[in-house]
């Protein structure tokens, strides 16, 4: 099993990266190899005008892996920009691609309707798909833990590997998408997390401030008093519970709880920050550990390993396609 | 003055390709660096089917450089996709150009129209011109000399120069297009010259089949007879004259002659090939020398110099764009 995910450096990370780059530990523990990179190229789809958020998100992210349990002994930590072997692939496979294929994609349909602030109509972000079928396919990756978003990424990325297979040479595998059965943590608001709301709550913050953010969260609105029943389906916290919060009994103390106005939501909130402190102390203590010159060394070590194993594949595929200079 | 071109490598050399590039010869001399490339990406919009034909062109191509002038003492000659630099470039500009802007380009609707055993809908297709705003960038070139219908992807290339020098840092160029004033060569049957219609005479054409070809080829269709008078301007002869006829005094006897049935059109036809064969004989004992093995080794040499330039440029790319790994 070759596992092969990332994240794009483009500010300071939330509980959302928290679930996620939880979700890669499992693999990086289950596979015989594994990638996590930094997605800078692909930060530039979105960032090109912001190139100082991504150099230094870049160094946070690594220090982030690290602290969360991504172990460079096991997993290879490398900076995509840093292997040009993806860019020469992402042209290689742009031959191979129809452009109505990717206009037809879900999340170019998506992203080009919800997001106004960022110019989408690059041929940058029409290719974004085919530049992380490179990603993935420079590694051989057979394995991509994803969000649920990214799941016709990696079915694309398979269409990519039949047909180079196809038209030139059985090299490529069709990797498998692992949806990570994370629960979707919301904004602190109820809304969905993102950095334009000002409702998500950054990874590094530090306890006091990120208590108080817990503290003032949004509930369930139809329970205005604290004599009201509350429904969890419809509150915000109810969702980080189910995401933080791991004792069954904790759990249904909650439900009941709410369901009955036999909790109040401060009290529910203060278990429920207990948990998130359970979780996120380590992380929090790992980081003050961990210094932007220590997250550069590992990643120039990572982008040798990794750039060792793409110039392999990239040879092949230039041989493949009698490109051999 | 820097000057870049390329042709693509996508089957056999004929008389059009003699036109263009006996124009470089000028540029050679007159620029203080030039450059001078076998396009093989490029080639795989139309050919990724058949990557055997690009393998072989490429060094046919760079044969026909050789025999036909350009030096490599004063030129370098390279291949395209052995820079891999080009790629990364395209993959950078490919951030800062609209997918409207180039479905807008007049080469991408006419080639959709006009080829039709082609799959022309790929990515690849569509980022053509950035991909060539990439080869003459990756040298700071601001020469470019082109065919009529490559005005537009120069100024295309303008375009993304500016735009990445607001954005980052000055670092490119703007560069010119000159077009080369070659008279159009039609095909021996007064279509235009295609490899599809089968009507296009290769430069590596023993003399007497060539000498059958110009022979054969179709005059001024109302010039039924030798005793009719011909109009020049309706005969691909005379397009022939044009481009291979520098004697005043000869243009003038064809002119003359044609108009007023005074010579025929074997007579006319003779004096043509006279001529091309001053132009092409030389070429044609050049081009018996010239090995694929020697072709292999200009190209191996031209790569080292011209990677050694592109590195130089993407260092100040990355370092513009603050992706310094």
């Amino acid at each position: 099993m070759i596992v092969v995910s990332g994240s794009r450096p483009t500010g300071k990370l939330h509980l959302g990266h928290f679930m996620t780059i939880g979700k890669w530990l499992e693999f990086q523990n289950k596979a015989d190899k594994s990638y996590f990179f930094v997605a800078d190229w692909h930060a530039l789809t979105s960032h090109r005008d912001d190139v100082n958020t991504i150099e230094s998100s870049t160094l946070d992210l690594v220090r982030h892996y690290l602290a969360m349990g991504v172990d460079p002994k096991k997993s290879t930590i490398f900076v995509q920009s840093a292997i040009k072997e993806h860019a020469e692939l992402y042209l290689l496979f742009s031959m191979l691609v129809s452009t109505t294929r990717l206009e037809r994609m879900p999340t170019f349909k998506d992203m080009k309707e919800n997001i106004k602030d960022k110019d989408l109509s690059t041929l940058g972000f029409l290719g974004y798909p085919v530049l992380q079928a490179a990603d993935i396919l420079t590694y051989m990756g057979d394995t991509v833990p994803v969000g649920e978003d990214q799941i016709y990424h990696v079915e694309f990325t398979r269409e990519i590997a039949r047909k180079f297979n196809n038209l030139y040479e059985e090299i490529f595998p069709e990797p498998e998408a692992y949806v990570a059965s994370v629960p979707k943590l919301p904004g602190t608001d109820g809304r969905k997390m993102s950095k334009s709301y000002g409702n998500s709550i950054i990874i590094e913050t530090e306890e006091k401030d990120m208590s108080k953010q817990i503290m003032q969260m949004k509930t369930d609105p139809a329970r205005m008093r604290r004599t009201d029943p509350g429904d969890p389906e419809k509150c915000p916290v109810w969702d980080f519970h189910k995401a933080f919060t791991n004792s069954e009994e904790e759990k249904n103390w909650v439900i009941n709880g709410c369901k009955t106005a036999e909790i109040g939501c401060i009290q529910c909130k203060k278990v429920l920050f207990k948990n998130m402190k359970e979780q996120l102390e380590p992380v929090w203590n790992n980081l003050k550990n961990i210094s932007n010159d220590d997250a550069k060394k590992i990643i120039l070590d990572g982008n040798e390993k990794a750039r060792s194993v793409a110039e392999q594949t990239l040879k092949r595929v230039r041989n493949a396609m009698k490109l051999r200079w």
